[in-house]
Order: C-alpha cells, then structure tokens, then sequence
C-alpha cells in the first residue's frame, strides 16, 4: 500500500470565506477532532490582517486553544512579516505562504504585483529563518488564471525555483480556479518533480469543473503523494458563483482508500466531522459522500421487491 | 487523436425521471438539436408501459416527430416483446435492452428474477432478429449494487457472455449507483474486452461519490472508447437523494477535448442544448460547466486591481 499524505485546509481555506463568523470554541472543537483523523497536515488559520479576514481574526485564540496530536503537522497561511511575527509566537510547525504565478490574479487576489509579494514573502523566509518552523508556499494559478488564460510553464517552474532557492521546505501546485486537467497536472508534476527533487510537493485541486479527482489520478501517475483537500468541500471559488471550490476531503479519500492506498485516514472520523458542518456555517456543503454514503453503505431490500409487483424503473 | 464515441442519455434516462410531463414538440425540438452537435448516439426514449412510466408514453410520436442526422444512431429502451415490436414499428436503428447482473437490484428495479429477464430480453433479440436494428444490452450495477455490495466479477463476466451468446451487438457496463472506482473500472473493463474483443462495449458512469470522471480514466487505461454521459448531468440517483446521478455530458466531453481525444461532439452546441433544460424540467442540473463556463472562457480584470489597494483575499 502507498502510502499518501493528506492536509487539511477547511478551517483556513475554507472558512475564510463564509459570510458569518465562527465562534472560536467551535473552530477549536471542530480542529481537535481532525487532530484525531490522522491528517498529516492541518492548515488551522491564518495570520492575515483581522481587517482583511475577519472570519479568521481569532487566529492567535484558535492557535492557543487547540490540543496538538504528535504526527500532525499544524501550518499557518503567514502573508508577511508582521503575520509571521504573530504565528512564531502561536508555535506553528509551518507557515504558509502564497502568491500567483500570474500577474493578474496576484493583483487581483493580493492587491501585489508578484514582485512586490516575492519581496515581501522572502522577508518572511528570512524571518522564519532556518530553524525548527518549516516555509511551504503554495503557488496560485499554476494551470491556468481565470483573467490570462495559460502560464506558460516556464514561468511556473521559475518561480517554484526562486522560492527553492530561499531554500524553502515545500511547494503546493494550486489549481485555484479549476482550470487543471489530468495530462496537464500529469505533465506540469513529473516536470516540478525532476528539476526540484528536494521540495516537499503538493497539490491542491479545486473541483469548480468537476475534474478535481481525475486530477489527482494525473499526479498520482506522475508520482505525488501530498494532496491538499477540504473536510465538505468547503471554500467556493469566486470566480463561478454555485460552482465548487476545494475538492472534497472525503469524497478524495473515499476515492483513494478503494484503490488501495494508505491515506492514513479514519474515513468515518473525517465523515463525522463534515457532518458538523452545516450545523458551524449555516448551509449544506457539496460532499458527495455525506449526501450518497460510502461506496458499501448498503441499502435495505425494500419489502414490495419480493412480490414482483407490475412496477418498473428501468435505472441503468 | 484518439477517437472517442459520445453517448447521450438524457432525453431517455434523464427525462424519465422528471416529475413533469415535457411537451412532445420540445422533447423532439431537444433531440433535433442534439443531433446537430456530434453524438455517435442518442438514446431517444423509451418503448416501455406508457403506465408505468408516463413521463416516457409519447416514444412514437418522438420518433416521428425528429429530424435524423445522417451519422448518428438513434436508440431506444425495449423492455419486452411488445416494446420490441412498437419500437421496431418506428425505424430504430438499435434497441437498447435493461437489465441488472444483481437479483435484488433486478428484482427492485424491473419486478423479476434476472432468470425471468434474461428470458424475455431473449425473446426481444429474437424478434429483432439479425436484420438492420442492432441490439445494445445494457447490465445494471456491474460495479456494485446499492443492496447486495459487490457483485462477483464472474457472474458479471457470465452474463455479458449469456448475451454475447445471442449474438447482440454491444454491451454497456452501467455503475447503476456510483459505486464504481477507478482501477475496479480499469480491470474489469479489461476482462471484459479481452473476453469479448467482437462486443461493442460502452462504460455508463454514475456520479454519486464524484467519481465519473475519474472513472472514466480508468475506462480509458483499458482502452475503453464508447461512453454514455447525459446533457447537464440529468438522471437522478434514488438510493442517494440530493447527490449527483449520471455523469454530465459536457463535463466529460470538457476534460476528453482538454486531453485531446477527439469526441465528435460539438462541445458549445452540447452547452447551448444544456442550457435549454431547466426551462425545459423546472429545476437547475448539476452541470458544473454551465456553472463555471469552459476552462479558458477567461473573465476581465477588475478595473480596481490597477490600484492595488489592501484588500486582500488569499484564494490558493
């Protein structure tokens, strides 16, 4: 069994979007049940500016508050020096950066040309330093920018070699938009795994066209094994209002557990905790699997069945 | 490129499912447009009770009402002889028979023993004969069933063989209920073509747990070429209220044109037909396309981002 590593991104990722705040004991209480679900990774919140994110204002608190399992990994998005400042006091394994590797999206998404952010994201390298707190930066728009189309792949591997030379420890392909697609992701990781064999590699799909698990099936062939995902599929994409964001955690695992592998995931635990969802954000998420139940959740033989009645269906 | 044949099930699997009674003449002014975007296929209606399903009792006068593109096969569901001799009545070019290699799904779903199908699906290929009509045979939850779990990959085996026997034309292997994953798909897809090399064979995916489309990926390791999909994802699931049933039409045909198959298909033609529908049934579909627009119909750049002011958003 192969083994993969799955990281967790609804309570950051996910919850910086919803229109009403979440109280800090529920954030707190929903983390330290995905603290017991065997994530290798937990994106807790982020340490932006309280004005710009106010769902996540209670970074600091949240931090605090949560009881850490040994083996998961708790990052940060960190967006600059002051936020790096305040997640090293939190005690954060990880932080988190971000940037586009297109020019417009970075603009439009962090308000930077990308230069200004690469400036900016390497004071905070610098910062962090060397020492037990590990940098992941997680490029934006590496298939695709919804406002310019293609990035040429060129550029993408620039910039991942830019912040490989700050001698970060990770880098995460984002497809924020969900423009990816599997020969793509296949083609674009095999590349990003031969030029930086050092870099810890993940990807992070969006399902906004459905192909968020044929994706990952793309970079599985190319030899992956870090995959972001977010408990319910929460996190919706701006860019196609109705249309899904983050893939699914669950409805990833569910897929990755029936071929095989070893996600080292508690499938029921993860289910257990998007079940709580609705009840936190006030509306349904788009899991499948919540909504359809594990592929061998089976249904009871309906009484009339054995009576052969005249009523058909004809369900191909 | 590799040529792909395209499926559609809608106006049969989907329609049938529809609450309301669609009009005649906009059933038939649908499947005139649909043949206008590349189908290899249409599965047009079907020749059951018009009891037993009423959304389904005008089949004839479809049939007689529809332009026929040259190039395109128009198919039909016959459950019986009656259906049979009313289809064949009509000009079809195929009848596509139903039933499921699972007893208690055939049971729920059709009211018989699999025995007492496969007896009267016979006496259909019979009075079809050998003649112009192909016989397609479509077999219900060979990758599980929703009652009995998986269902053992001989007995599946053993009645594509029974029908192989009667010398019919294709054969669809239909997830019935999403329960499908992608390297079970690869294999069995695999037995299946190597058992029976003269067989047309087509993969018929569901997409209640999100995986259709890597399922489909899995379909085309085997070599797989034929598929149905149905125009805006239309055709519910009933063991699984609120999820996803057939996978959409033009969300495959995006990732297939994308990874440069050649499918045949117009794919703004299929989207246009697609967007016909929820006037049509009184409700939206799951297609993720309409929601998101094709991958590289690009969006402007919002005049504000030239200012670069704080407001920052961090979608990764």
């Amino acid at each position: 069994m192969k083994r993969l590593y799955l990281q967790e991104v609804a309570t950051r990722d996910g919850f910086q979007n919803e229109k009403s705040f979440i109280d800090t004991e529920q954030k707190i209480a929903l983390i330290d049940a995905l603290s017991q679900c065997g994530y290798a990774k937990i994106e807790v919140t982020s340490f932006t500016s309280p004005k710009a994110i106010p769902a996540l204002r209670d970074a600091e608190a949240v931090m605090a508050g949560i009881q850490r399992q040994s083996g998961v990994e708790y990052t940060v998005l960190v967006p600059n020096v002051r936020g790096a400042e305040r997640a090293l006091g939190c005690g954060i394994d990880e932080a988190n950066l971000v940037m586009s590797v297109s020019e417009p999206h970075n603009r439009s998404n962090l308000r930077m040309t990308r230069e200004q952010s690469f400036a900016q994201l390497r004071e905070v390298v610098g910062v962090i330093g060397r020492g037990p707190v590990a940098v992941n930066v997680s490029l934006s728009t590496v298939f695709g920018c919804p406002m310019q189309g293609d990035v040429p792949v060129d550029e993408v591997l620039a910039w991942v070699g830019r912040f490989a030379e700050l001698g970060v420890r990770g880098v995460t392909l984002c497809d924020t938009t969900g423009m990816a697609y599997p020969t793509q992701v296949e083609t674009l990781s095999r590349q990003v795994r031969e030029r930086f064999p050092e870099l810890q590699l993940t990807l992070h799909f969006h399902n906004t066209r459905g192909m968020a698990l044929a994706n990952t099936l793309g970079a599985l062939q190319a030899g992956i094994e870090r995959f972001d995902a977010s408990l319910g599929g929460l996190g919706g994409c701006p860019y196609a209002p109705g249309a899904s964001g983050n893939v699914c955690m669950e409805d990833l695992v569910h897929m990755l557990d029936l071929m095989g592998y070893d996600t080292g995931l508690h499938l029921d635990r993860v289910l257990a905790a998007s079940a709580r969802l609705p009840g936190l954000i006030g509306h349904a998420t788009p899991s499948q699997i919540l909504k359809a139940g594990k592929r061998l959740d089976l249904h009871p033989i309906p009484a009339h069945v054995h009576s052969l009645s005249q009523q058909v269906a004809h369900h191909d």
